[in-house]
This record gives C-alpha cells, sequence and structure tokens, in this order.
C-alpha cells in the first residue's frame, strides 16, 4: 500500500490493522520471502494512505480466455478441451484505483477475473502440486482494446496496452479463501452491474491452470494467471457497447474487494 | 560469451578481437549503456570459449508471425493489413549453440527469424524514431510446438516452452547492417535446407514493427522484436515433417552468423 510519503510497502492485515512487510511491494516479498509464514514477518502496524497495484513486477502474466459457459457461448464457441491463454507483461497491469488513460476512438471492453498469485517455483506440477503452490487470489479487469484485438488471428495487441489491467486492491491468502467454494466475480459500468459470474462455473479452475500453464513454462513466485471472465462483455451486447470517457469501472470479487477505475480518454 | 572459468561477458568485437564490456551480459549492457558508443566502453581483449544467449533478460520478447509473403501463402492467407503478434518470456530463449530439450511426442518445427534488439526507450514511436531506437539485429529461431499452437486459436502455449528460442550467436549494431538491403535468412534441419528468405520480402519491416508495438506498449534497451518467419516451415510441408530426436537445427541469416542447435526429446 502506499504511505503518507507517497512510498509503498508491502503489509499484511493481522487482526483489523495493517502491519508492515519487509519489501516495497509483494513482488519483492514473495521472490525473497514465499516460503516463510506471513505473520512472522509483520512489523509494526502503519496507515496507509490508499492500496497500491500489490504486485507490480511479476515476471509473467498468463490469462486464459473463454473459461465461463456463459462467456464462451455469448462468444459462440464450444466448450474447450484445453485452456486458451495469451500473455501480458508486468507493464500491463495497473493500481486498484489507478485511472486507465487510452487513446480516444478505441474499442474498450470490460473483463472482470479472478487472478491466481503464485507462491512457488513450480515446473511441470501435478494439480496437486499447482494448488500447494497458489500464495493467494486477488482480482484484475482484463481491460481490452477489441479493435486491436481482433485486428489479427492474435488477441496480444489488444491485451497489452500498458497500465490497462487494475489489480488488487489486495491479495487474499489461499488459506482464507475457497473459489471452489464459489466467488462472484461481478463488474459494473457506471453503477450498471454488467457482469456476474460463479467461480464455481470455471471449466479450468486455479490449480488446472496453473497445472497447466507450468507444462510449458516455469512460474516463479509472484507470477500472475488470469482466470478468464463471465458474459457479460460489452463487445457481446446488442449492439457492442464499450467504455466511454470518464466511465468508472468496478470489479468486484467476493471476499477479496473491488477494483474502482476510471477510464480517461487521451488525445495524443 | 562465455570465458574459460565458465562466467558470460559482454564483449565487443574490433579490429578481429573480442574485447571486454562493462556488464555480464548484453541485456545489463544495455540498461546501463544503451546511448553510449560501444568502442569508448571496450575493456581488454579476451578470449571467449563460446558464445551464450547475448541478451537472457529481455524484459519483452515480442513476435510477428505471418510477415513474409511466402510464409503467409503457405498458410493460405491473405496479405495482412496489420501485424499479427504474440509474446515470449525471457525464460523462453536458449543460447546459440544449447541443447534444445523438450518432451517426447510433440510437434517440434522451426521458424528461421530475424530478430530486432531494442536500443532505447520508446512509447508512441513514429517510423524514424523507431528506426533510431534499433540498436542491432541477431538471429532467432521461433521454434514451435504445433501441437499445442493449435490447440486452441491462441499460439502462445505453442511459442512459449521454456528455453526452446536460440538467441545469437551475436548482435551487430544497426550502422554495420541493413535488412533493408536484403539479407538470407536461412534454416536447415540435418544438413538439408528448408527455409530462405529474403529481408527485402519483410510485410512489416524492422522499423514499422517497432513503431507498430510501441503504439501499446513501452519498449525498453534489450527488448527483442523477432520478425517473423520465411517460407519453408515443416507443417506446411506434404505430409508434415517435424523435428526428431537428435535432429540438428541451423539458422542462418548473412552478416550475422549461424545458431547451431540439437534437439533432445526427454522422456519426462
Amino acid at each position: 500500500m502506499t504511505e503518507a510519503d507517497g512510498r509503498t510497502t508491502a503489509a499484511v492485515s493481522l487482526d483489523g490493522g495493517w502491519r508492515r512487510l519487509p519489501a516495497p511491494h509483494l513482488s519483492a516479498y514473495l521472490a525473497a520471502f514465499h516460503d516463510r509464514p506471513v505473520a512472522g514477518l509483520a512489523g509494526e502496524e502503519i496507515e496507509g494512505r490508499h492500496m497500491a497495484l500489490p504486485l507490480p513486477e511479476p515476471g509473467k502474466v498468463i490469462c486464459c480466455g473463454l473459461n465461463y459457459a456463459d462467456h464462451i457461448a455469448e462468444t459462440g464457441r464450444d466448450l474447450p478441451a484445453h485452456p486458451t491463454l495469451f500473455a501480458k507483461y508486468a507493464d500491463t497491469l495497473t493500481g486498484p484505483a489507478a485511472e486507465i488513460r487510452l487513446p480516444a476512438g478505441l474499442d474498450v471492453d470490460w473483463e472482470a477475473e479472478l487472478a491466481v498469485v503464485v507462491g512457488a517455483e513450480i515446473r511441470g506440477a501435478s494439480r496437486a502440486e499447482a494448488a500447494a503452490a497458489i500464495w493467494g487470489y486477488t482480482i484484475a479487469n482484463d481491460v481490452s482494446v477489441r479493435d486491436w484485438q481482433r485486428r489479427t488471428l492474435q488477441w496480444f495487441q489488444g491485451k497489452a496496452w500498458d497500465r490497462t489491467t487494475p489489480v488488487g486492491p489486495v491479495v487474499v491468502t489461499a488459506d482464507e479463501l475457497d473459489p471452489a467454494a464459489g466467488l462472484q466475480v461481478v463488474c459494473r459500468v457506471d453503477g450498471v452491474e454488467r457482469q456476474r459470474g460463479d467461480t464455481r462455473s470455471l471449466v479450468f479452475d486455479a490449480a488446472a491452470l496453473v497445472a497447466y500453464v507450468s507444462t510449458f513454462t516455469r512460474l516463479r513466485p509472484g507470477d500472475l494467471v488470469l482466470t478468464g471472465t463471465p458474459g457479460g462483455v460489452g463487445m457481446a451486447m446488442t449492439p457492442p457497447a464499450y467504455l466511454t470517457d470518464g466511465a468508472v469501472l468496478e470489479t468486484e470479487i467476493s471476499g477479496i474487494g473491488v477494483l474502482r477505475n476510471r477510464i480517461a480518454f487521451t488525445k495524443e
């Protein structure tokens, strides 16, 4: 979180108060201390000013598309045999209350998602190993520039605009949250609910995705795996609807919190 | 390059000898010294043992598919209006003489490519700015796991297997090499030529690709942009042909050098 002096610190919520962790953010914290119990490293209580991007430096941000049955149906596709994956970079991420700035004239859409925070170094993990390697869960909105996403066969160029994927506001550790028990994944645009999904209906759940990705690439503490978005995106509306200048995008998951990001179109 | 003690160092070839640069590899060198003339930083002459991966820590490795007219034709597609882009991570790369290890049973294909090394931090660059930001050129082979690439709509999971994209053996600075003048991009499998393209026939040339990518994401010194592969890949042969256990993959570009990588299938 960001403190009064503008610097950020990793912090842990214990007994209702936020206590300092010995790193400027959770990316650095997990790189150093992923195998240590968090409570043992908690320092003095602090008063944060606001929540910053908790994981600003993931080595990998790997995203799953088409993972909720209702969203797959709205894109007109069949249920998949394998997860559809694409990549983002650390630069793509932004804070839980940050303004999302994009050039005017783009078709900017919303995609509320549960994000998995990896807590161990793994490659070729079984499902059980993958489950054990999940450090926690956070919220992301895979804000997508649809016209660029659809310029070619590959979605990447519509998914990797710098500082357009808000993440946060906190990471809830895996011992405190179970997506298999059913979390509500909700997206609101200017107060109107546009998406509501239940993580019980994920085609590939968190452990399955982490295991699958680890088949081809090493995942490390602080890496993020985004689990896909439920139905209700703007491009599937009739007619399609996209984010407007000044729109307020809220992304909420029960048990984690809410991201609140304003869209700002620039004239560059 | 790797020295006798097994450590790596960045180095520059001047007057026929290799001289030490003050960094363990070109990723670190470019992060610190991208705006300094190389010759001014050259230290004592060294005897390298062999060439290592010159850029082991790029922040971004962004690849263009479908960029040579003949390769586009063999995939049965029309000439594109926009470059098709996908992402790799630093973990995907490997050295110019490294063994490429993959599990047995995959359809592993070759894609010889010219790779652009970015030498400045740029975002929203014009073509001229992008051209000025190109530090040099190297060789890559975008070795692709075709069955995973085609499992879903997104190629990423077939393109991002750890340590499967060889890069090197050297980077030739942009003042010494001009792809627009025509470089031969060649791939041989067990001594048989399978690909030969000319960089004059790129649909999107190096400066165009760098400028396009910088529209949506910041590129930094040491980042790599792969420019796509010419015709002659294995999956387009009749019947399709893939790399076999022990195959020797050679990737050569005139004026840069040659990568020579042996394929080793593992039983894991």
